[in-house]
Parts: structure tokens; sequence; C-alpha cells
């Protein structure tokens, strides 16, 4: 297919028709009514914003999750604005079809209407980023500047996002590290297209994109934003429009760029729809796979009930690397690791190894021979000998690495991820084996699929 | 026992009686009137000098290997040196047993008279080391030196010979590295008997010992060798009091001296006459400590027919040092390696590693995945995932032991002794499996047995 056919295809796909965007915005009147309606009947003085890509238009055809915006004046006490928000979002979503409660920075209330998810949450009625209070705040900004500025690109930022989608980059979740939607608008913004975007990914992070000046208009703040970024090693530097200190692309990781980077180059040459939209992927054996590749693969299943992503999966990522740094210094070859989430408020951590036993000798370097020293090492040791100044011993160790890993456990000598340090002293440990809803992951793990930019 | 008991006891076994001192001296009276009769026949101005610890009277009881140097005048030129000293050699063998030619430096005949083995080499007859000029000229000056200075200490003499040779750190060959007995004997010169050697093994390494004061007549060249010496981080510098260039010490090893110090600060503490004389060692079976271990015994056993100990030696340990480096670079552990002879013409290369398969994959670490470089790993490989800012891959390699091996000898990535490398290459490889000949040696390496200091 010709580049044009492709994007037409796509965006035949993406793009609301009328009769879903007459729904959608039937649905946001209704619900912009009903709030001004509630907020009167408890008295309180609070604007309803709606914020995100509903918003901006710039949603995926099908993508109606709703956030509505529950505006407090800014001389509203944070403790104030926490009780009343949550009351005023309980009594809206009284009206509405059901909701439970769920708890970010604040809580606020996820209600459901009409099969549509509908966040209600508290913030404050910002004007400029001086007045930002609380992390929710500046979305009010940041919908109206890309409303004031999308000027009519709006699909282009569809083709991007959908795109973002297809290669498994998009969203700025620190368990996904890539880039949000946001940041998706602000390039089709700064660079005017979908295929202007992708034809830049080679230069993105050799740049500041700066869309709203402010390296002019507030020199000093935006430098040391640049500066600060660049120093901590970020693969692109989007200076926030309505928010000289921020970086909008703060979260993106160098793997998920890097994904882009290829994507879009691959793309550009043989544009086809297949990137925009995630084929079914075709999994092989896992046990099949670890017999080719000869290696063992150890799973620790993990009790997280309760524990939310945000957390989870950084805390997962941390005890991964503990377990890699600790295993090879106990002479095991880590050849990768993978966490994730699987089924009954369980997780996982699997890391492929070499092998399943080890050696069961480890040897002792030993100081000079001739040191005081190295006189006591010859006197507590059983078996000593010379290679070239120093002495040498061995000792006696643990060879299945299930016991090794349960020694480490109990000796609290692996850097596990703070809020899940017990859960994971409880892991259930299972060798070359896994449940059988964990097989798919598992084979895209040892296959390396999971990551392959070619797969 | 008592200390005195126990050196009462060794000099018993170690000193000659009377009956052997009456034999010992009608063999050399004899030798001497052999050669000068038959230089006389062959009218050649040869003068005979017995030197070794036959000469110097420090031989050991029963050890009576004979060397009979036939010194030609300075004046003689090298080759005339060479043809006529062999010629004589053979001359006085045809009146003794057997002989057969024998190569050092110079070929030289090996005969045997009365059941001894007697050595016939020609070498100059020098009066200082400024005269010196082929590898054996020095010794006739070490027999005189030895002699003037040793002031009946012979019996001293005697029992460090034993004890260096009861803890296996006695021969100055290049596959020994331990104390010559020249060292021996200049040791109990400079500190007067047995036990004043051994109460110093602790300052032996620290300063330098100089029976001759060379560091007073020829300032210049000795401190040159001191300096020398010590930059090359050898143990122990002895400036021969016959030649102030040389480091009596030069070939002792670290591992040897350490052996030696702390058999000494031990023999001091508990005198035992079992430091004097090897103990029948007790063997255990190889196998069951592979088993008890858990690792892998890999041994090359290699045809090196017509190599002499003092090249191949060295040779192997440089072979088994070739495969440490590269087989640990390939992902196994090298736990430690053992080489020697065997029978019937082979040594062998013993190397315990910590498995017999490895893992089939290898990551293969690329480049930065935005640079030009990075495009060219991304294309060539099929599988690529990024990790940071890098691009990774793996590449299928071989698993078994036996296999690798194979394969990087094929490909000529082992560095390999210059000697024998062509039969290295044609190595039998043997794993957890030993011929025979060598399953004590096996038991020796694995337990380590071979060099405990505590064994």
């Amino acid at each position: 297919m010709e580049m044009g056919e492709v994007l037409n295809e796509v965006l035949k796909r993406v793009k609301p028709d009328e009769e879903e965007r007459a729904f959608v915005k039937t649905l946001m009147d209704e619900l912009r009514e009903i709030t001004e309606e509630t907020a009167g009947e408890l008295n309180l003085s609070v604007k309803p914003y709606f914020v995100g890509s509903l918003a901006k238009d710039t949603y995926l055809a099908g993508d109606h999750d709703v956030d509505l915006f529950l505006a407090f004046p800014l001389e509203t006490p944070l403790r104030t604005l926490r009780e009343r928000g949550l009351k005023l979002g309980r009594a809206i979503a009284e009206k509405l079809d059901s909701y439970e409660v769920a708890y970010a920075e604040h809580p606020y209330v996820r209600a459901s209407y009409k099969g549509i998810s509908v966040d209600l949450v508290p913030c404050y009625d910002v004007k400029s980023w001086r007045d930002v209070r609380t992390a929710v705040d500046r979305s009010i900004l940041h919908t109206r500047w890309v409303n004031e500025n999308v000027e009519g690109r709006n699909d282009e930022v569809r083709l991007l996002k959908r795109f973002l989608k297809g290669i498994q980059v998009y969203g700025s979740e620190v368990y996904v590290r890539g880039f949000s939607g946001y940041l998706a608008e602000l390039l089709i913004i700064e660079y005017g297209s979908f295929l202007d975007v992708l034809e830049r990914a080679d230069i993105l992070r050799k740049g500041v994109i700066d869309p709203a000046n402010w390296l002019d208009e507030e020199p000093e703040l935006a430098r040391r934003t640049v500066i600060r970024e660049r120093e901590e090693d970020k693969p692109l530097v989007v200076i926030d429009p309505v928010d000289p200190r921020r970086n909008v692309a703060a979260n993106l990781s160098w793997e998920k760029y890097g994904r882009f980077y290829y994507k879009s180059l691959e793309f550009l040459k043989r544009p086809s729809i297949d990137f925009f939209f995630l084929r079914q992927r075709h999994y092989g054996n896992y046990i099949d796979e670890l017999r080719e590749r000869g290696t063992t693969l150890v799973t620790l299943i993990v009790d997280v009930v309760d524990v939310v992503d945000d957390v989870l999966i950084p805390q997962l990522e941390r005890s991964a690397r503990g377990f890699e740094r600790v295993l090879t210094r106990e002479g095991f070859n880590v050849l990768g690791w993978n966490v994730g989430r699987t089924g009954g408020g369980r997780a996982f951590i699997m890391l492929e190894l070499d092998r399943r036993e080890r050696e069961r000798v480890r040897l002792k370097l030993g100081p000079e021979f001739f040191t005081e020293r190295g006189r006591e090492f010859y006197m507590k040791n059983d078996k000593v000998w010379i290679v070239g100044r120093r002495l040498y011993s061995e000792k006696e160790v643990l060879g299945d690495v299930v016991e090794v890993i349960q020694e480490l456990l109990e000796r609290d000598q692996v850097a596990l991820g703070r809020g899940i340090r017990e859960n994971v002293r409880k892991a259930n440990i299972l060798v070359n084996y896994v449940p059988k809803e964990l097989a798919e992951e598992a084979y895209a793990f040892l296959s390396r699929e999971k990551w392959n930019l070619k797969g």
C-alpha cells in the first residue's frame, strides 16, 4: 500500500464518525449539567472542566473515558478541597450508574455512565503554572493550550497516537515509560503532521522542543529544566507550554524512544497498517524454547493484592535487578529478567539463568601469605594453597538455584523493592515451569519477542 | 619428639656412613684417573673437576650422582670445546659400564659406572665470573666457594636439603621453581645452621643476601642485580658469591617460597620427622570428589614424545593458562588447572570447570541505537532489542565443553605453548574420566591436596 492509502485506512478506523461525536457531545453536556446542579445543591462554588482527549477532540474512535475535573477556588485549603471534592464527586456519581473511590495523590471518584468510565477529580481552578498546587491541576491548562494551538490537526494527533499504541510505546505511566497523549499532541503542534514527526525521530533527542518559547520568556527557569533533564540523561526534552519547570517527556525511557526511532524508520520505508494495530502474536512453547536455549527459567510468584501498578511494577523491576546482581555474584549468568502482574492479585519475577545447578565449591581469595592476616587465613582454613603471593582456599556452597535464592532471601542479601519486600520473601519459586496463565509471557520473554524491535 | 631427637634421627638417615664415604671416594679417584689417562691418550690438555654435592660433601646418603666436569683451557674455541669435549666424554665412557649422549646447552655424555650415574660435561677452566662463557662454567667456582666456606657445617646442609625435599620445594628446574642445592648451601653458610635458616623464613624475602659482599666489592653490578630481581618480583635475592650479576634464587617461585615459609613455622612449633620424608599419601576417588564438588573435569591428553621436561612443563602451563582465559571468556568458570607428564610419552592438561554444558545463547552487546553503527547492527541481526541506549541481540553458540574447545582450537583462539601447539591441537579430550594412571593425579588436583599447605 502507498503511504496515502495507509493513512486513509487508519483514519477511517480511528476517527470518530458523526454518530459517535453526537453521543460524546450529549454525554459531556449531561455530565456538565449534573455537575453544576449538584454543586449548587451542595452550595459549592466549583467549576466543571473536561480535560483529556475527549475535551481536546483528539480521542480515538471507541475510546471514551471521561476526565471531569471539579475546580475549586484557589483560596480553598487543601484539606477542604479533598473533603468537599470527594463529597461532591460522590453526590454526582449517585446520579450516574455506579461508582467507586479510587486513590492517586488524592482520593477521587471513578463512576460509570452509559457504559463509559467517568473520573471525577477535584482540583484547583488554576490560571497559570504559578497557581499549580496538586499534581492534577495542570490538566486544565494542558487542555486549554492544546485546544488553542492544535489548529485543526486533530486527526494528525489521532494518527500519531494510534501509531504509538501500535508499536507499544504509548503511555507515560512508570510501568510503560512511553509517550503520553499530551506529548503526542505537542509533537504534532511543533512539527505539523504525523509524517513530519516520524521524519524527525532521528533528531528529536538532539534538540530541545519549546513550543511556548519559554527559553525567551522565562530563560532562567527553562534553562534550569533543560540542564536538569539532560543531566538525568532523558532522551527528549519538551518544555511544557504551560509550565517552564517541567519536561513533558520526563517519563520517556530510552528503550521506548528507541523503539519509536526504529519503527519510524521502518514505517517511512515500508508503510503498512500493521504498525498501527497490534497483530495477534504467534506464541511458541516456552518449554521448547528453554530446551533450545539450554537455559533455566526461575519464576517467583508473589502475592501483591492491593498494590497498585504505579508502585508494583517499579518495585518488581527493582527486585529483579536485585536478584540479577546477587545471583551474578553467586556465579550464575543472568541472561535476562521480566516482571509483571498475573491473575488473582499476584505478580511474577522471571529470571533466565545459565543453569539450575552451580558448582558446590567457591574459591576463597586470601591475603598475601607472609602477612599477619595471611597467617590467620592459614589457621582458619582446612585447605590452603598459594598462587603467586596470595593464599587461596575454598568453601562449600549450595548448588541448586532454589536453595541459593532461599538462602539469600533468609540472609537478606537481595536488594528488594521496598513496598513488596515481605511479599517477595514469601514468594513461590518455580523452576522451568510456570502456571498456565504465564505460559505465553514466559515464551515472549525467553524468545525475546517481548522486546524484539523486529517482532 | 623433641627437636634434638628429630634432627638426630634425620641425620642418622641422611648422613653417609664410613662405608659409603669410602665407596664414593674410591669411585671419584677411579674416575679422575680414567679421565686423566684418557685425556692424555687423546692429547688433550683438560683438567677433571668434580662438582655438585658429592664434590662438596653435602650429598645425602644413597644419592651418588657424579658430576665430572672436563675443563678446557680458556683459549679453546667454543666449537672445538664442543667437539673435543664430546669426543673425550665418549672415550672416558667407553671405559665405564654404559653411556648415552644427552643434550643441554651443549651435548654431554651421561655414563653409568658401578650403578652410579656419571655426567661428563665439557666446560671452560674458569678462574672467575669474568671468564664464564657457558652455562655450566660457574659450577667449578660454586664448588670451590662452598668448600672454602662451609666450615664443617655439611650436615646442616644435609638437614636443610632433606627438609626442602620433604616439603617438596627442592630443585631449581623451571618445572619445580624451588630451592637449588647451592642455594641451600649458601643459606647455611649465611645463617649458620638448619634451624637458624628456618627461623629466618619470615625475613628472607625482605633483605638481600650477599655472602661474598659484592655490594661493596662490585657495587654497580651487584646493585643492578638487586634492582632487576626486585623489579621481576622475585621473592628472594641472593647474590651469587662467584658472580655479582646473578641471583642464586632467580628461579624460586612465590608458591614454593610460601610453602617453605609455612612449613618452617609449623616445624619450629611442632618438630616431626614427617617434614623430612614424604609420607605415602592417601588417595581418594576422583569420581566421588567430582560428584561432591559438583564440577567437571576436562583432561587433554597430549602426545609429547621427545619434548624435554625443561621445555614441556612451562609450555603445558602456558597452554593451561590459555585455556583458562578463553574458557572464562566463553562463560565457563575455571576453578583450577593442573599439568604434567603421564606414561608413554604423553602429557596431560587438566581443567576443573563449573559444568559440562553451558547455555546455548550468548548476549551480543551492540552500539548505541541512534548511531550509524547502531542501524547496521539492527539490519544485521534477526532479533534486536534495546536496554538503555544500547542495542542488544544474541547468538547461538555450542553448549558442550568438548565442542567448544574443539571449535576454539580450530579457530586458533587458544594461546598455546609454542613448542607443543600442534600436539595440543591433536589432543584427546576426556570429560569426567581419566586413564587409570592419572586417577591419583586427578584426585590430588581436584581435592587440592596436590598444593594444600596443610596436606
